[in-house]
């Protein structure tokens, strides 16, 4: 095995990342088919795209679950099940906690992915940070695959920290099967990050066409005959190409459910990346564009929906009845998604 | 006061964020005006570019010092002095603030500024955000202004999560004073940061021209005659526009010291936006460069390095020495970005 070790991935420990350090900037993208071999020493042989595949097939969805616990929309049964911080409110690691797990119990035999967006926790520092590993520790026990929201992308050394961090040999790599990556500062930007999955079999999905409102400012600029967002799909296949990896590549991409005519676009230009589809709910996209984001046998794509699943209407009086809201509101979730794809098929 | 309870930022409680979830989302800019008030009861009543105005006049120079502890470049009388995880290697926590304190104590005295990366310190996970909290609290302690460098985008209440994390009314706040932002997603990814640091004063740069190799690849694409980082310029400029403070806006920018005609296009779109220089050590960057940056009087930018600071070269039998040599680097650093200013004014 080249680059050795990969076993040590103790919580917060510099041994997980220091002892290593040989391979940490090891260089090439070609080593990863020797490294391929220490993930079967975690019981995972397969890639992340792959596992994707076969969690589909078995739950008979491509749906994600995000877990965005925003305070300010939470169930008041749920604020009211936490004990004190000790200035009269909930104490903020715990009503994390229990908000996640209580979308994880939910969800875990409905969908394949959950997806925690990483701002909600952040938000609380350390002991958000703590209730972020609780969640996700969870939702993989539960058999759950886990995509990170973070959007990170920096340059240099400073992504190829993020890379092994979350998905190499740091702490959070052992919790996440997925991340999300932000691509304006350029290939170099993306390739740490590609590196890393390379070699652990982990997924990236980059933002090409992202579902917000103001996403065409810069997103649908034409540049060189073509929009700002075909140069960044051009930038993750050739990241993808590289790889040479046989089926769906770990460069994925996120793309909105906003135009049809985009979405086969990008189709187009990724054949071999994932998609990973938000904007079904809140954000007013349309299932007819969902529809041209998965491949002509239905494979390729997970689509994504947040607040839709998270917060549902209606008043609860306990965390069953809660729980049992947002099992339905997923359920509706998942004969969205699934409409889409049988249509295909 | 129209978006009250300010005062109330207890780290890792709910009570800062869920207490004032009304203020929250309050949606206009113009609130801010009132809100600088509340500021005053913080003992800081200067906006980020004018504290950074006076430190700068205060300490002599623009000079901005990181704080990236890649632990493949630490000295080994670093890691030695810290005690084992039990696992025969440093503890995580101790070691990253260690470093930080190391960073801290050496060039408090020397600059006005220090940017903390948080991709070395997210990396270890809780322990890691403790060790970024502790720095950056030390920082504040001895009279410096922090600039966090997270590079965060996000849409809708995502970012607002970020913002009020970082910026506003969350747990890292009170110990930082500026954040660096990634527009990819457009400008409403950037307003809600824009809405929180008009209310508390603090600063922002949004990634406008980076100095990483690969920058160019989107970045210097053309699209509608100009650059796509003029259009990034454009938001910003758009952004500070609609603040209508007097001087230097909360909108600042991120602009790689690459090519002088850049900087000078970028100055000239962005006349109420503070400049963020990185590149002028290990990326190459020119002292030319930096000159076209600053205004006609010597305003306007800070000039950052991080590894060249971070990591003297040589062996070191003690701490001491190890604190000396970094100060000696600063203090080199320091000169170079005084010649810069000075050949400006």
């Amino acid at each position: 095995m080249a680059c050795g070790q990969g076993d040590r991935r103790e919580t917060g420990k510099v041994a997980a990342i220091h002892g290593r350090h040989d391979n940490v900037f090891c260089g090439e993208l070609a080593c990863g088919a020797e490294i391929i071999g220490e993930k079967g020493r975690f019981g995972m042989n397969m890639r992340f795209a792959e596992q994707v595949r076969v969690e589909v097939e078995r739950k008979g969805n491509a749906a994600c679950v995000g877990i965005d616990p925003a305070l300010e929309r939470m169930a008041g049964v749920l604020l009211a099940s936490c004990k004190s911080d000790g200035g009269g409110q909930p104490d903020a690691e715990e009503l994390l906690t229990r908000f996640g797990r209580l979308i994880v119990d939910a969800v875990a035999d409905l969908v394949p992915v959950v997806k925690p967006q990483s701002a909600y926790f952040e938000r609380f520092g350390p002991a958000g940070m703590r209730a972020l590993e609780t969640v996700m520790r969870y939702a993989k026990k539960k058999g759950l695959l886990v995509v990170l929201d973070v959007k990170r992308g920096d340059i240099g050394e400073t992504s190829s920290a993020y890379a092994e961090a979350y998905l190499g040999n740091g702490p959070w790599a052992e919790m996440v099967d997925c991340l999300t990556l932000a691509p304006y500062m350029g290939p170099d930007s993306l390739e740490p990050f590609a590196r890393v999955a390379m070699r652990t079999g982990k997924g990236l999905f980059v933002c090409v066409r992202t579902s917000n409102p103001g996403a065409a400012y810069l997103q649908n600029l034409i540049a060189e005959g073509k929009p700002v967002y075909a140069h960044v799909a051009e930038m993750v296949a050739g990241l993808a190409e590289r790889q040479g990896v046989a089926g769906y590549s770990d460069m994925g991409a996120v793309v909105g459910a906003t135009l049809a005519s985009e979405a086969r676009e990008i189709r187009a230009m990724l054949p071999k990346s994932l998609f990973l589809v938000p904007g079904l709910g809140a954000q007013g996209g349309s299932l007819a564009v969902v529809r041209d984001c998965f491949d002509a046998d239905g494979g390729g794509a997970i689509v994504s929906s947040s607040r839709g699943v998270n917060y549902p209407v209606g008043e609860f009086t306990s965390l069953d009845q809660l729980g049992e809201a947002v099992r339905q509101a997923a359920r509706s979730f998942v004969q969205d998604v699934q409409s889409c794809r049988t249509a295909v098929v």
